[in-house]
């Protein structure tokens, strides 16, 4: 009973105190509902825990679902442990944690990363940064036992203090911190390590041999795992990301002009989504700069030679982030109260369209580019297609501004191309156009004239890196070759 | 000289063959000319290299002149990492690099950061991973033991191949990859290191204990340096950092408006770099996301307590980002070719201006708010008046539309307001405005006032902080205690 008021009482219920007042037969009720309450309220932590835990695994499950590939890199990671700490758990020679086996196991923990150009980048990081420090120290090492016991410590403070400060700041310049960091990190620890030793030289060159060799080793087994079971190449993850980047903003593209025009219609989530994949260009950002960064440590590999311009694709990436700058400041206009009235918006409907889809259409034009690796013979058709639907949009804008003048013929012509029938509404209504809405629809026309120019930005940055990885020029005429014959012979005549 | 010639290939000059076809008399004379051009060709390649070399020094001079912090954190490694070295150096209990020394000065080298919050999220992960490990390694290793010499390996191949696995899979976890990541890394190292070794159980206690004690004075004294000697605070960082930038993003939207309608006059370069701090504002989520999670490792410093919002700084930096796109958007208008008449631009200019200034006054004084810590009390005033600044463009915006009517008197008041002379010119050209012109001046009008709307949610989230925060009331009547009490008044009228 009192075990049970105890456990009541971190409950704050003041009235288990009341049932302490020793009145027996009373007591056999609330007793029953005190214990069901604590069982309840155990009852109910408990399930709270495991419906947490439940949802982490879920989480977890559905990451891995996601993404098989990361569940290959942790069972990838998983071999090459197990074999490198088996054949050492194996070998008669060992000696304990402390001998030269763990320098094997905990490379192979450190190095390995999930893509095949930081495992490369970081292996070779450890292997020189542990050469040059051990170089280094031995040489410290040496001058400090010559100049007697009571420099040899001065010496050797110093000699630490002097290379770990230097190192340590050598990885705040950007151009070492993207490709020696980790050899930076494993110079130091190297350095202090052997020069804090208390070996004799001659110990000290076998203990560096064996220490590379077991490095060696780790690295050895990191790369063949890395490489041969299902690599993940960081170049290709770029180029992937790239294209299908430029997918998303296509159609962000699309979905932005036709929801701002067709408020009314209910969106599916799909659509919802499809919208807001200017954010995935937007985020990127990191993403691109640490695979372009890994991506030069790879070898050839798939349609990348070695030396594959890994740099261009940061461009494309700066220069489709600048359109979506212009995509998030259109969502703006979506979201904005100042909404114009319907027939302003028919005015101008399937011109805005017409450019989007252009514009979208060139942006998947070249995304397939990349995709295919072959130069695309329709892109300059396209771009000349977008500027002459942009021009179209110009001269709307200017049959808009009429608008505003009580009499209108521009806009009955307009509105009649259509071939709807409510031709008489908006006429009646040009007396008195709300001015807020027709401003809305001109920014949003003039910032899908700008994103058409930010469009051809990206043509331009696509197009260098078509010239740089030297794609295919495409001769072969699939589908239409009529229709393709006529676009080239469009094409030069427009350029 | 065929050590010249032989040098000289090198630099592929086709004449230097030609000279030994053998005359001694001519020889001479290109013989010096060679040696000179040899030593010239040395001169100019080392004389390039010295000056690589001077650039590159000269950049980490500069670096370390623009942020001296990061001298001194190169200091404080030096110093931790001299004590850690030396002490273990000068201890006769120490048996080489094998042994525990090299533990406290393996952690001092990779748990070593530039910020608190990140060393102390490295120290407690790396104590609780390798606790964590070494227990579960103990209990794995006495299981396999147990179990006879044939299933030994098999049981510690096994649990290593599980565990890292797992653990690598732990790392793509969001949650656990913002928090624990290095924690697992250490986790699958000790776990692999002490299941391998060949120890018996007894040994392995003690090596447990003494390898968790090294790494315990190396966190301890990781520790004591880093928040000891001017210690670089992740939440302070993060906090100067978003003031900071705030600042910029206001400079930046001043530069901006009236880049726009002063487009003639020179601008210094100073300006032009006040232009580009939104591009900082754009491009510091990575870091913000970095600091946020590390300040949360940190005990209370400064101004700041234990359990500060610091991701409620991380919802400022997103609403200032949404507000740098737009600025992006308007830095488009301001390269567009599409430029409006001089006389148009005037007859916006000054509300433009006056939007301008207070939206970034807004900004302004919410980097005021959170650089002083306290409540602004003007700043419902501000925003009152930056909304009635949008009436009056939005107003304006109106009657420019009835420029385009050929009769405008509302375009005659409006121009006769600012007071100048001109007034007679752009009446005169009302017949012909370019209309494209006038588009480029709505579209940036409207782009300010969603500017303006961005802006509020600045001001909304920076509200939520100084809730959250529970940041002190100004009642403190400084420099004009009668205007300041008026601008109460108004606000509460206001509300």
């Amino acid at each position: 009973m009192m075990a049970n008021q105890k456990k009541f009482s971190s409950g704050g219920v003041e009235w288990s105190i009341r049932v302490g007042d020793g009145s027996p037969p009373e007591i056999l009720v609330p007793h029953e509902t005190l214990a069901g309450r604590v069982w309840l309220g155990l009852k109910d932590k408990i399930e709270r825990l495991v419906s947490r835990v439940w949802r982490f695994l879920e989480k977890a499950w559905n990451l891995a679902v996601d993404d098989p590939r990361k569940v290959i890199h942790c069972l990838k990671v998983g071999i090459a442990l197990t074999v490198v700490s088996l054949f050492y758990y194996m070998r008669p020679l060992y000696e304990g944690v402390g001998g030269n086996a763990m320098w094997a196991v905990m490379t192979v923990v450190v190095v390995f990363e999930n893509t095949v150009g930081a495992t490369l980048c970081k292996c070779l990081n450890r292997v020189v940064g542990t050469s040059l420090a051990g170089l280094l120290a031995i040489g410290v090492h040496w001058v400090a036992r010559q100049s007697g016991e009571n420099l040899e410590p001065l010496i050797v403070g110093a000699s630490v203090f002097i290379l770990a400060s230097a190192a340590t700041f050598s990885r705040f310049i950007p151009t070492i911190k993207a490709r020696f960091d980790y050899g930076a990190v494993i110079f130091i620890l190297t350095f202090s390590l052997v020069t804090v030793s208390g070996y004799r030289i001659d110990k000290l060159f076998d203990m560096a041999h064996q220490r590379l060799s077991t490095i060696i080793i780790g690295t050895s087994l990191c790369i063949l795992v890395t490489t041969l079971i299902c690599p993940i190449w960081a170049g290709k993850e770029l180029y992937v990301l790239i294209y299908k980047n430029m997918d998303k903003l296509a159609n962000s593209l699309d979905g932005c002009v036709s929801q701002y025009f067709d408020h009314g219609d209910e969106k599916t989530d799909k659509e919802d989504k499809a919208l807001l994949g200017y954010k995935c260009v937007l985020n990127s950002k990191a993403t691109e700069d640490i695979m372009a960064n890994f991506a030069r440590w790879e070898p050839a590999h798939g349609q990348f030679n070695f030396r594959h311009p890994w740099k261009q694709y940061l461009k494309i990436g700066a220069s489709m982030r600048s359109c979506a700058y212009c995509i998030e400041a259109l969502i703006g206009c979506i979201k904005s109260e100042n909404q114009a009235p319907e027939f302003i918006k028919k005015h101008l409907r399937n011109t805005c369209l017409i450019v989007g889809s252009n514009s979208s259409g060139v942006i998947k034009e070249l995304a397939k580019t990349i995709k295919t690796m072959k130069k695309s013979n329709t892109i300059d058709l396209l771009v000349g297609e977008m500027n002459s639907a942009v021009q179209e949009l110009q001269n709307d804008l200017k049959s808009l501004s009429c608008l505003s003048n009580s009499d209108s013929p521009p806009f009955q012509e307009e509105s009649e191309t259509p071939g709807n029938k409510k031709t008489e509404k908006p006429q009646k209504a040009t007396a008195t156009i709300p001015l807020m809405g027709v401003i809305s629809v001109v920014t949003f026309a003039s910032l899908l004239i700008e994103i058409v120019s930010r469009t051809e930005a990206i043509v331009k940055a696509v197009e260098e890196l078509s010239n740089l990885a030297e794609f295919e020029v495409t001769v072969s005429k699939q589908n239409q070759p009529n229709q393709k014959d006529e676009h080239t012979m469009h094409t030069s005549q427009m350029v």
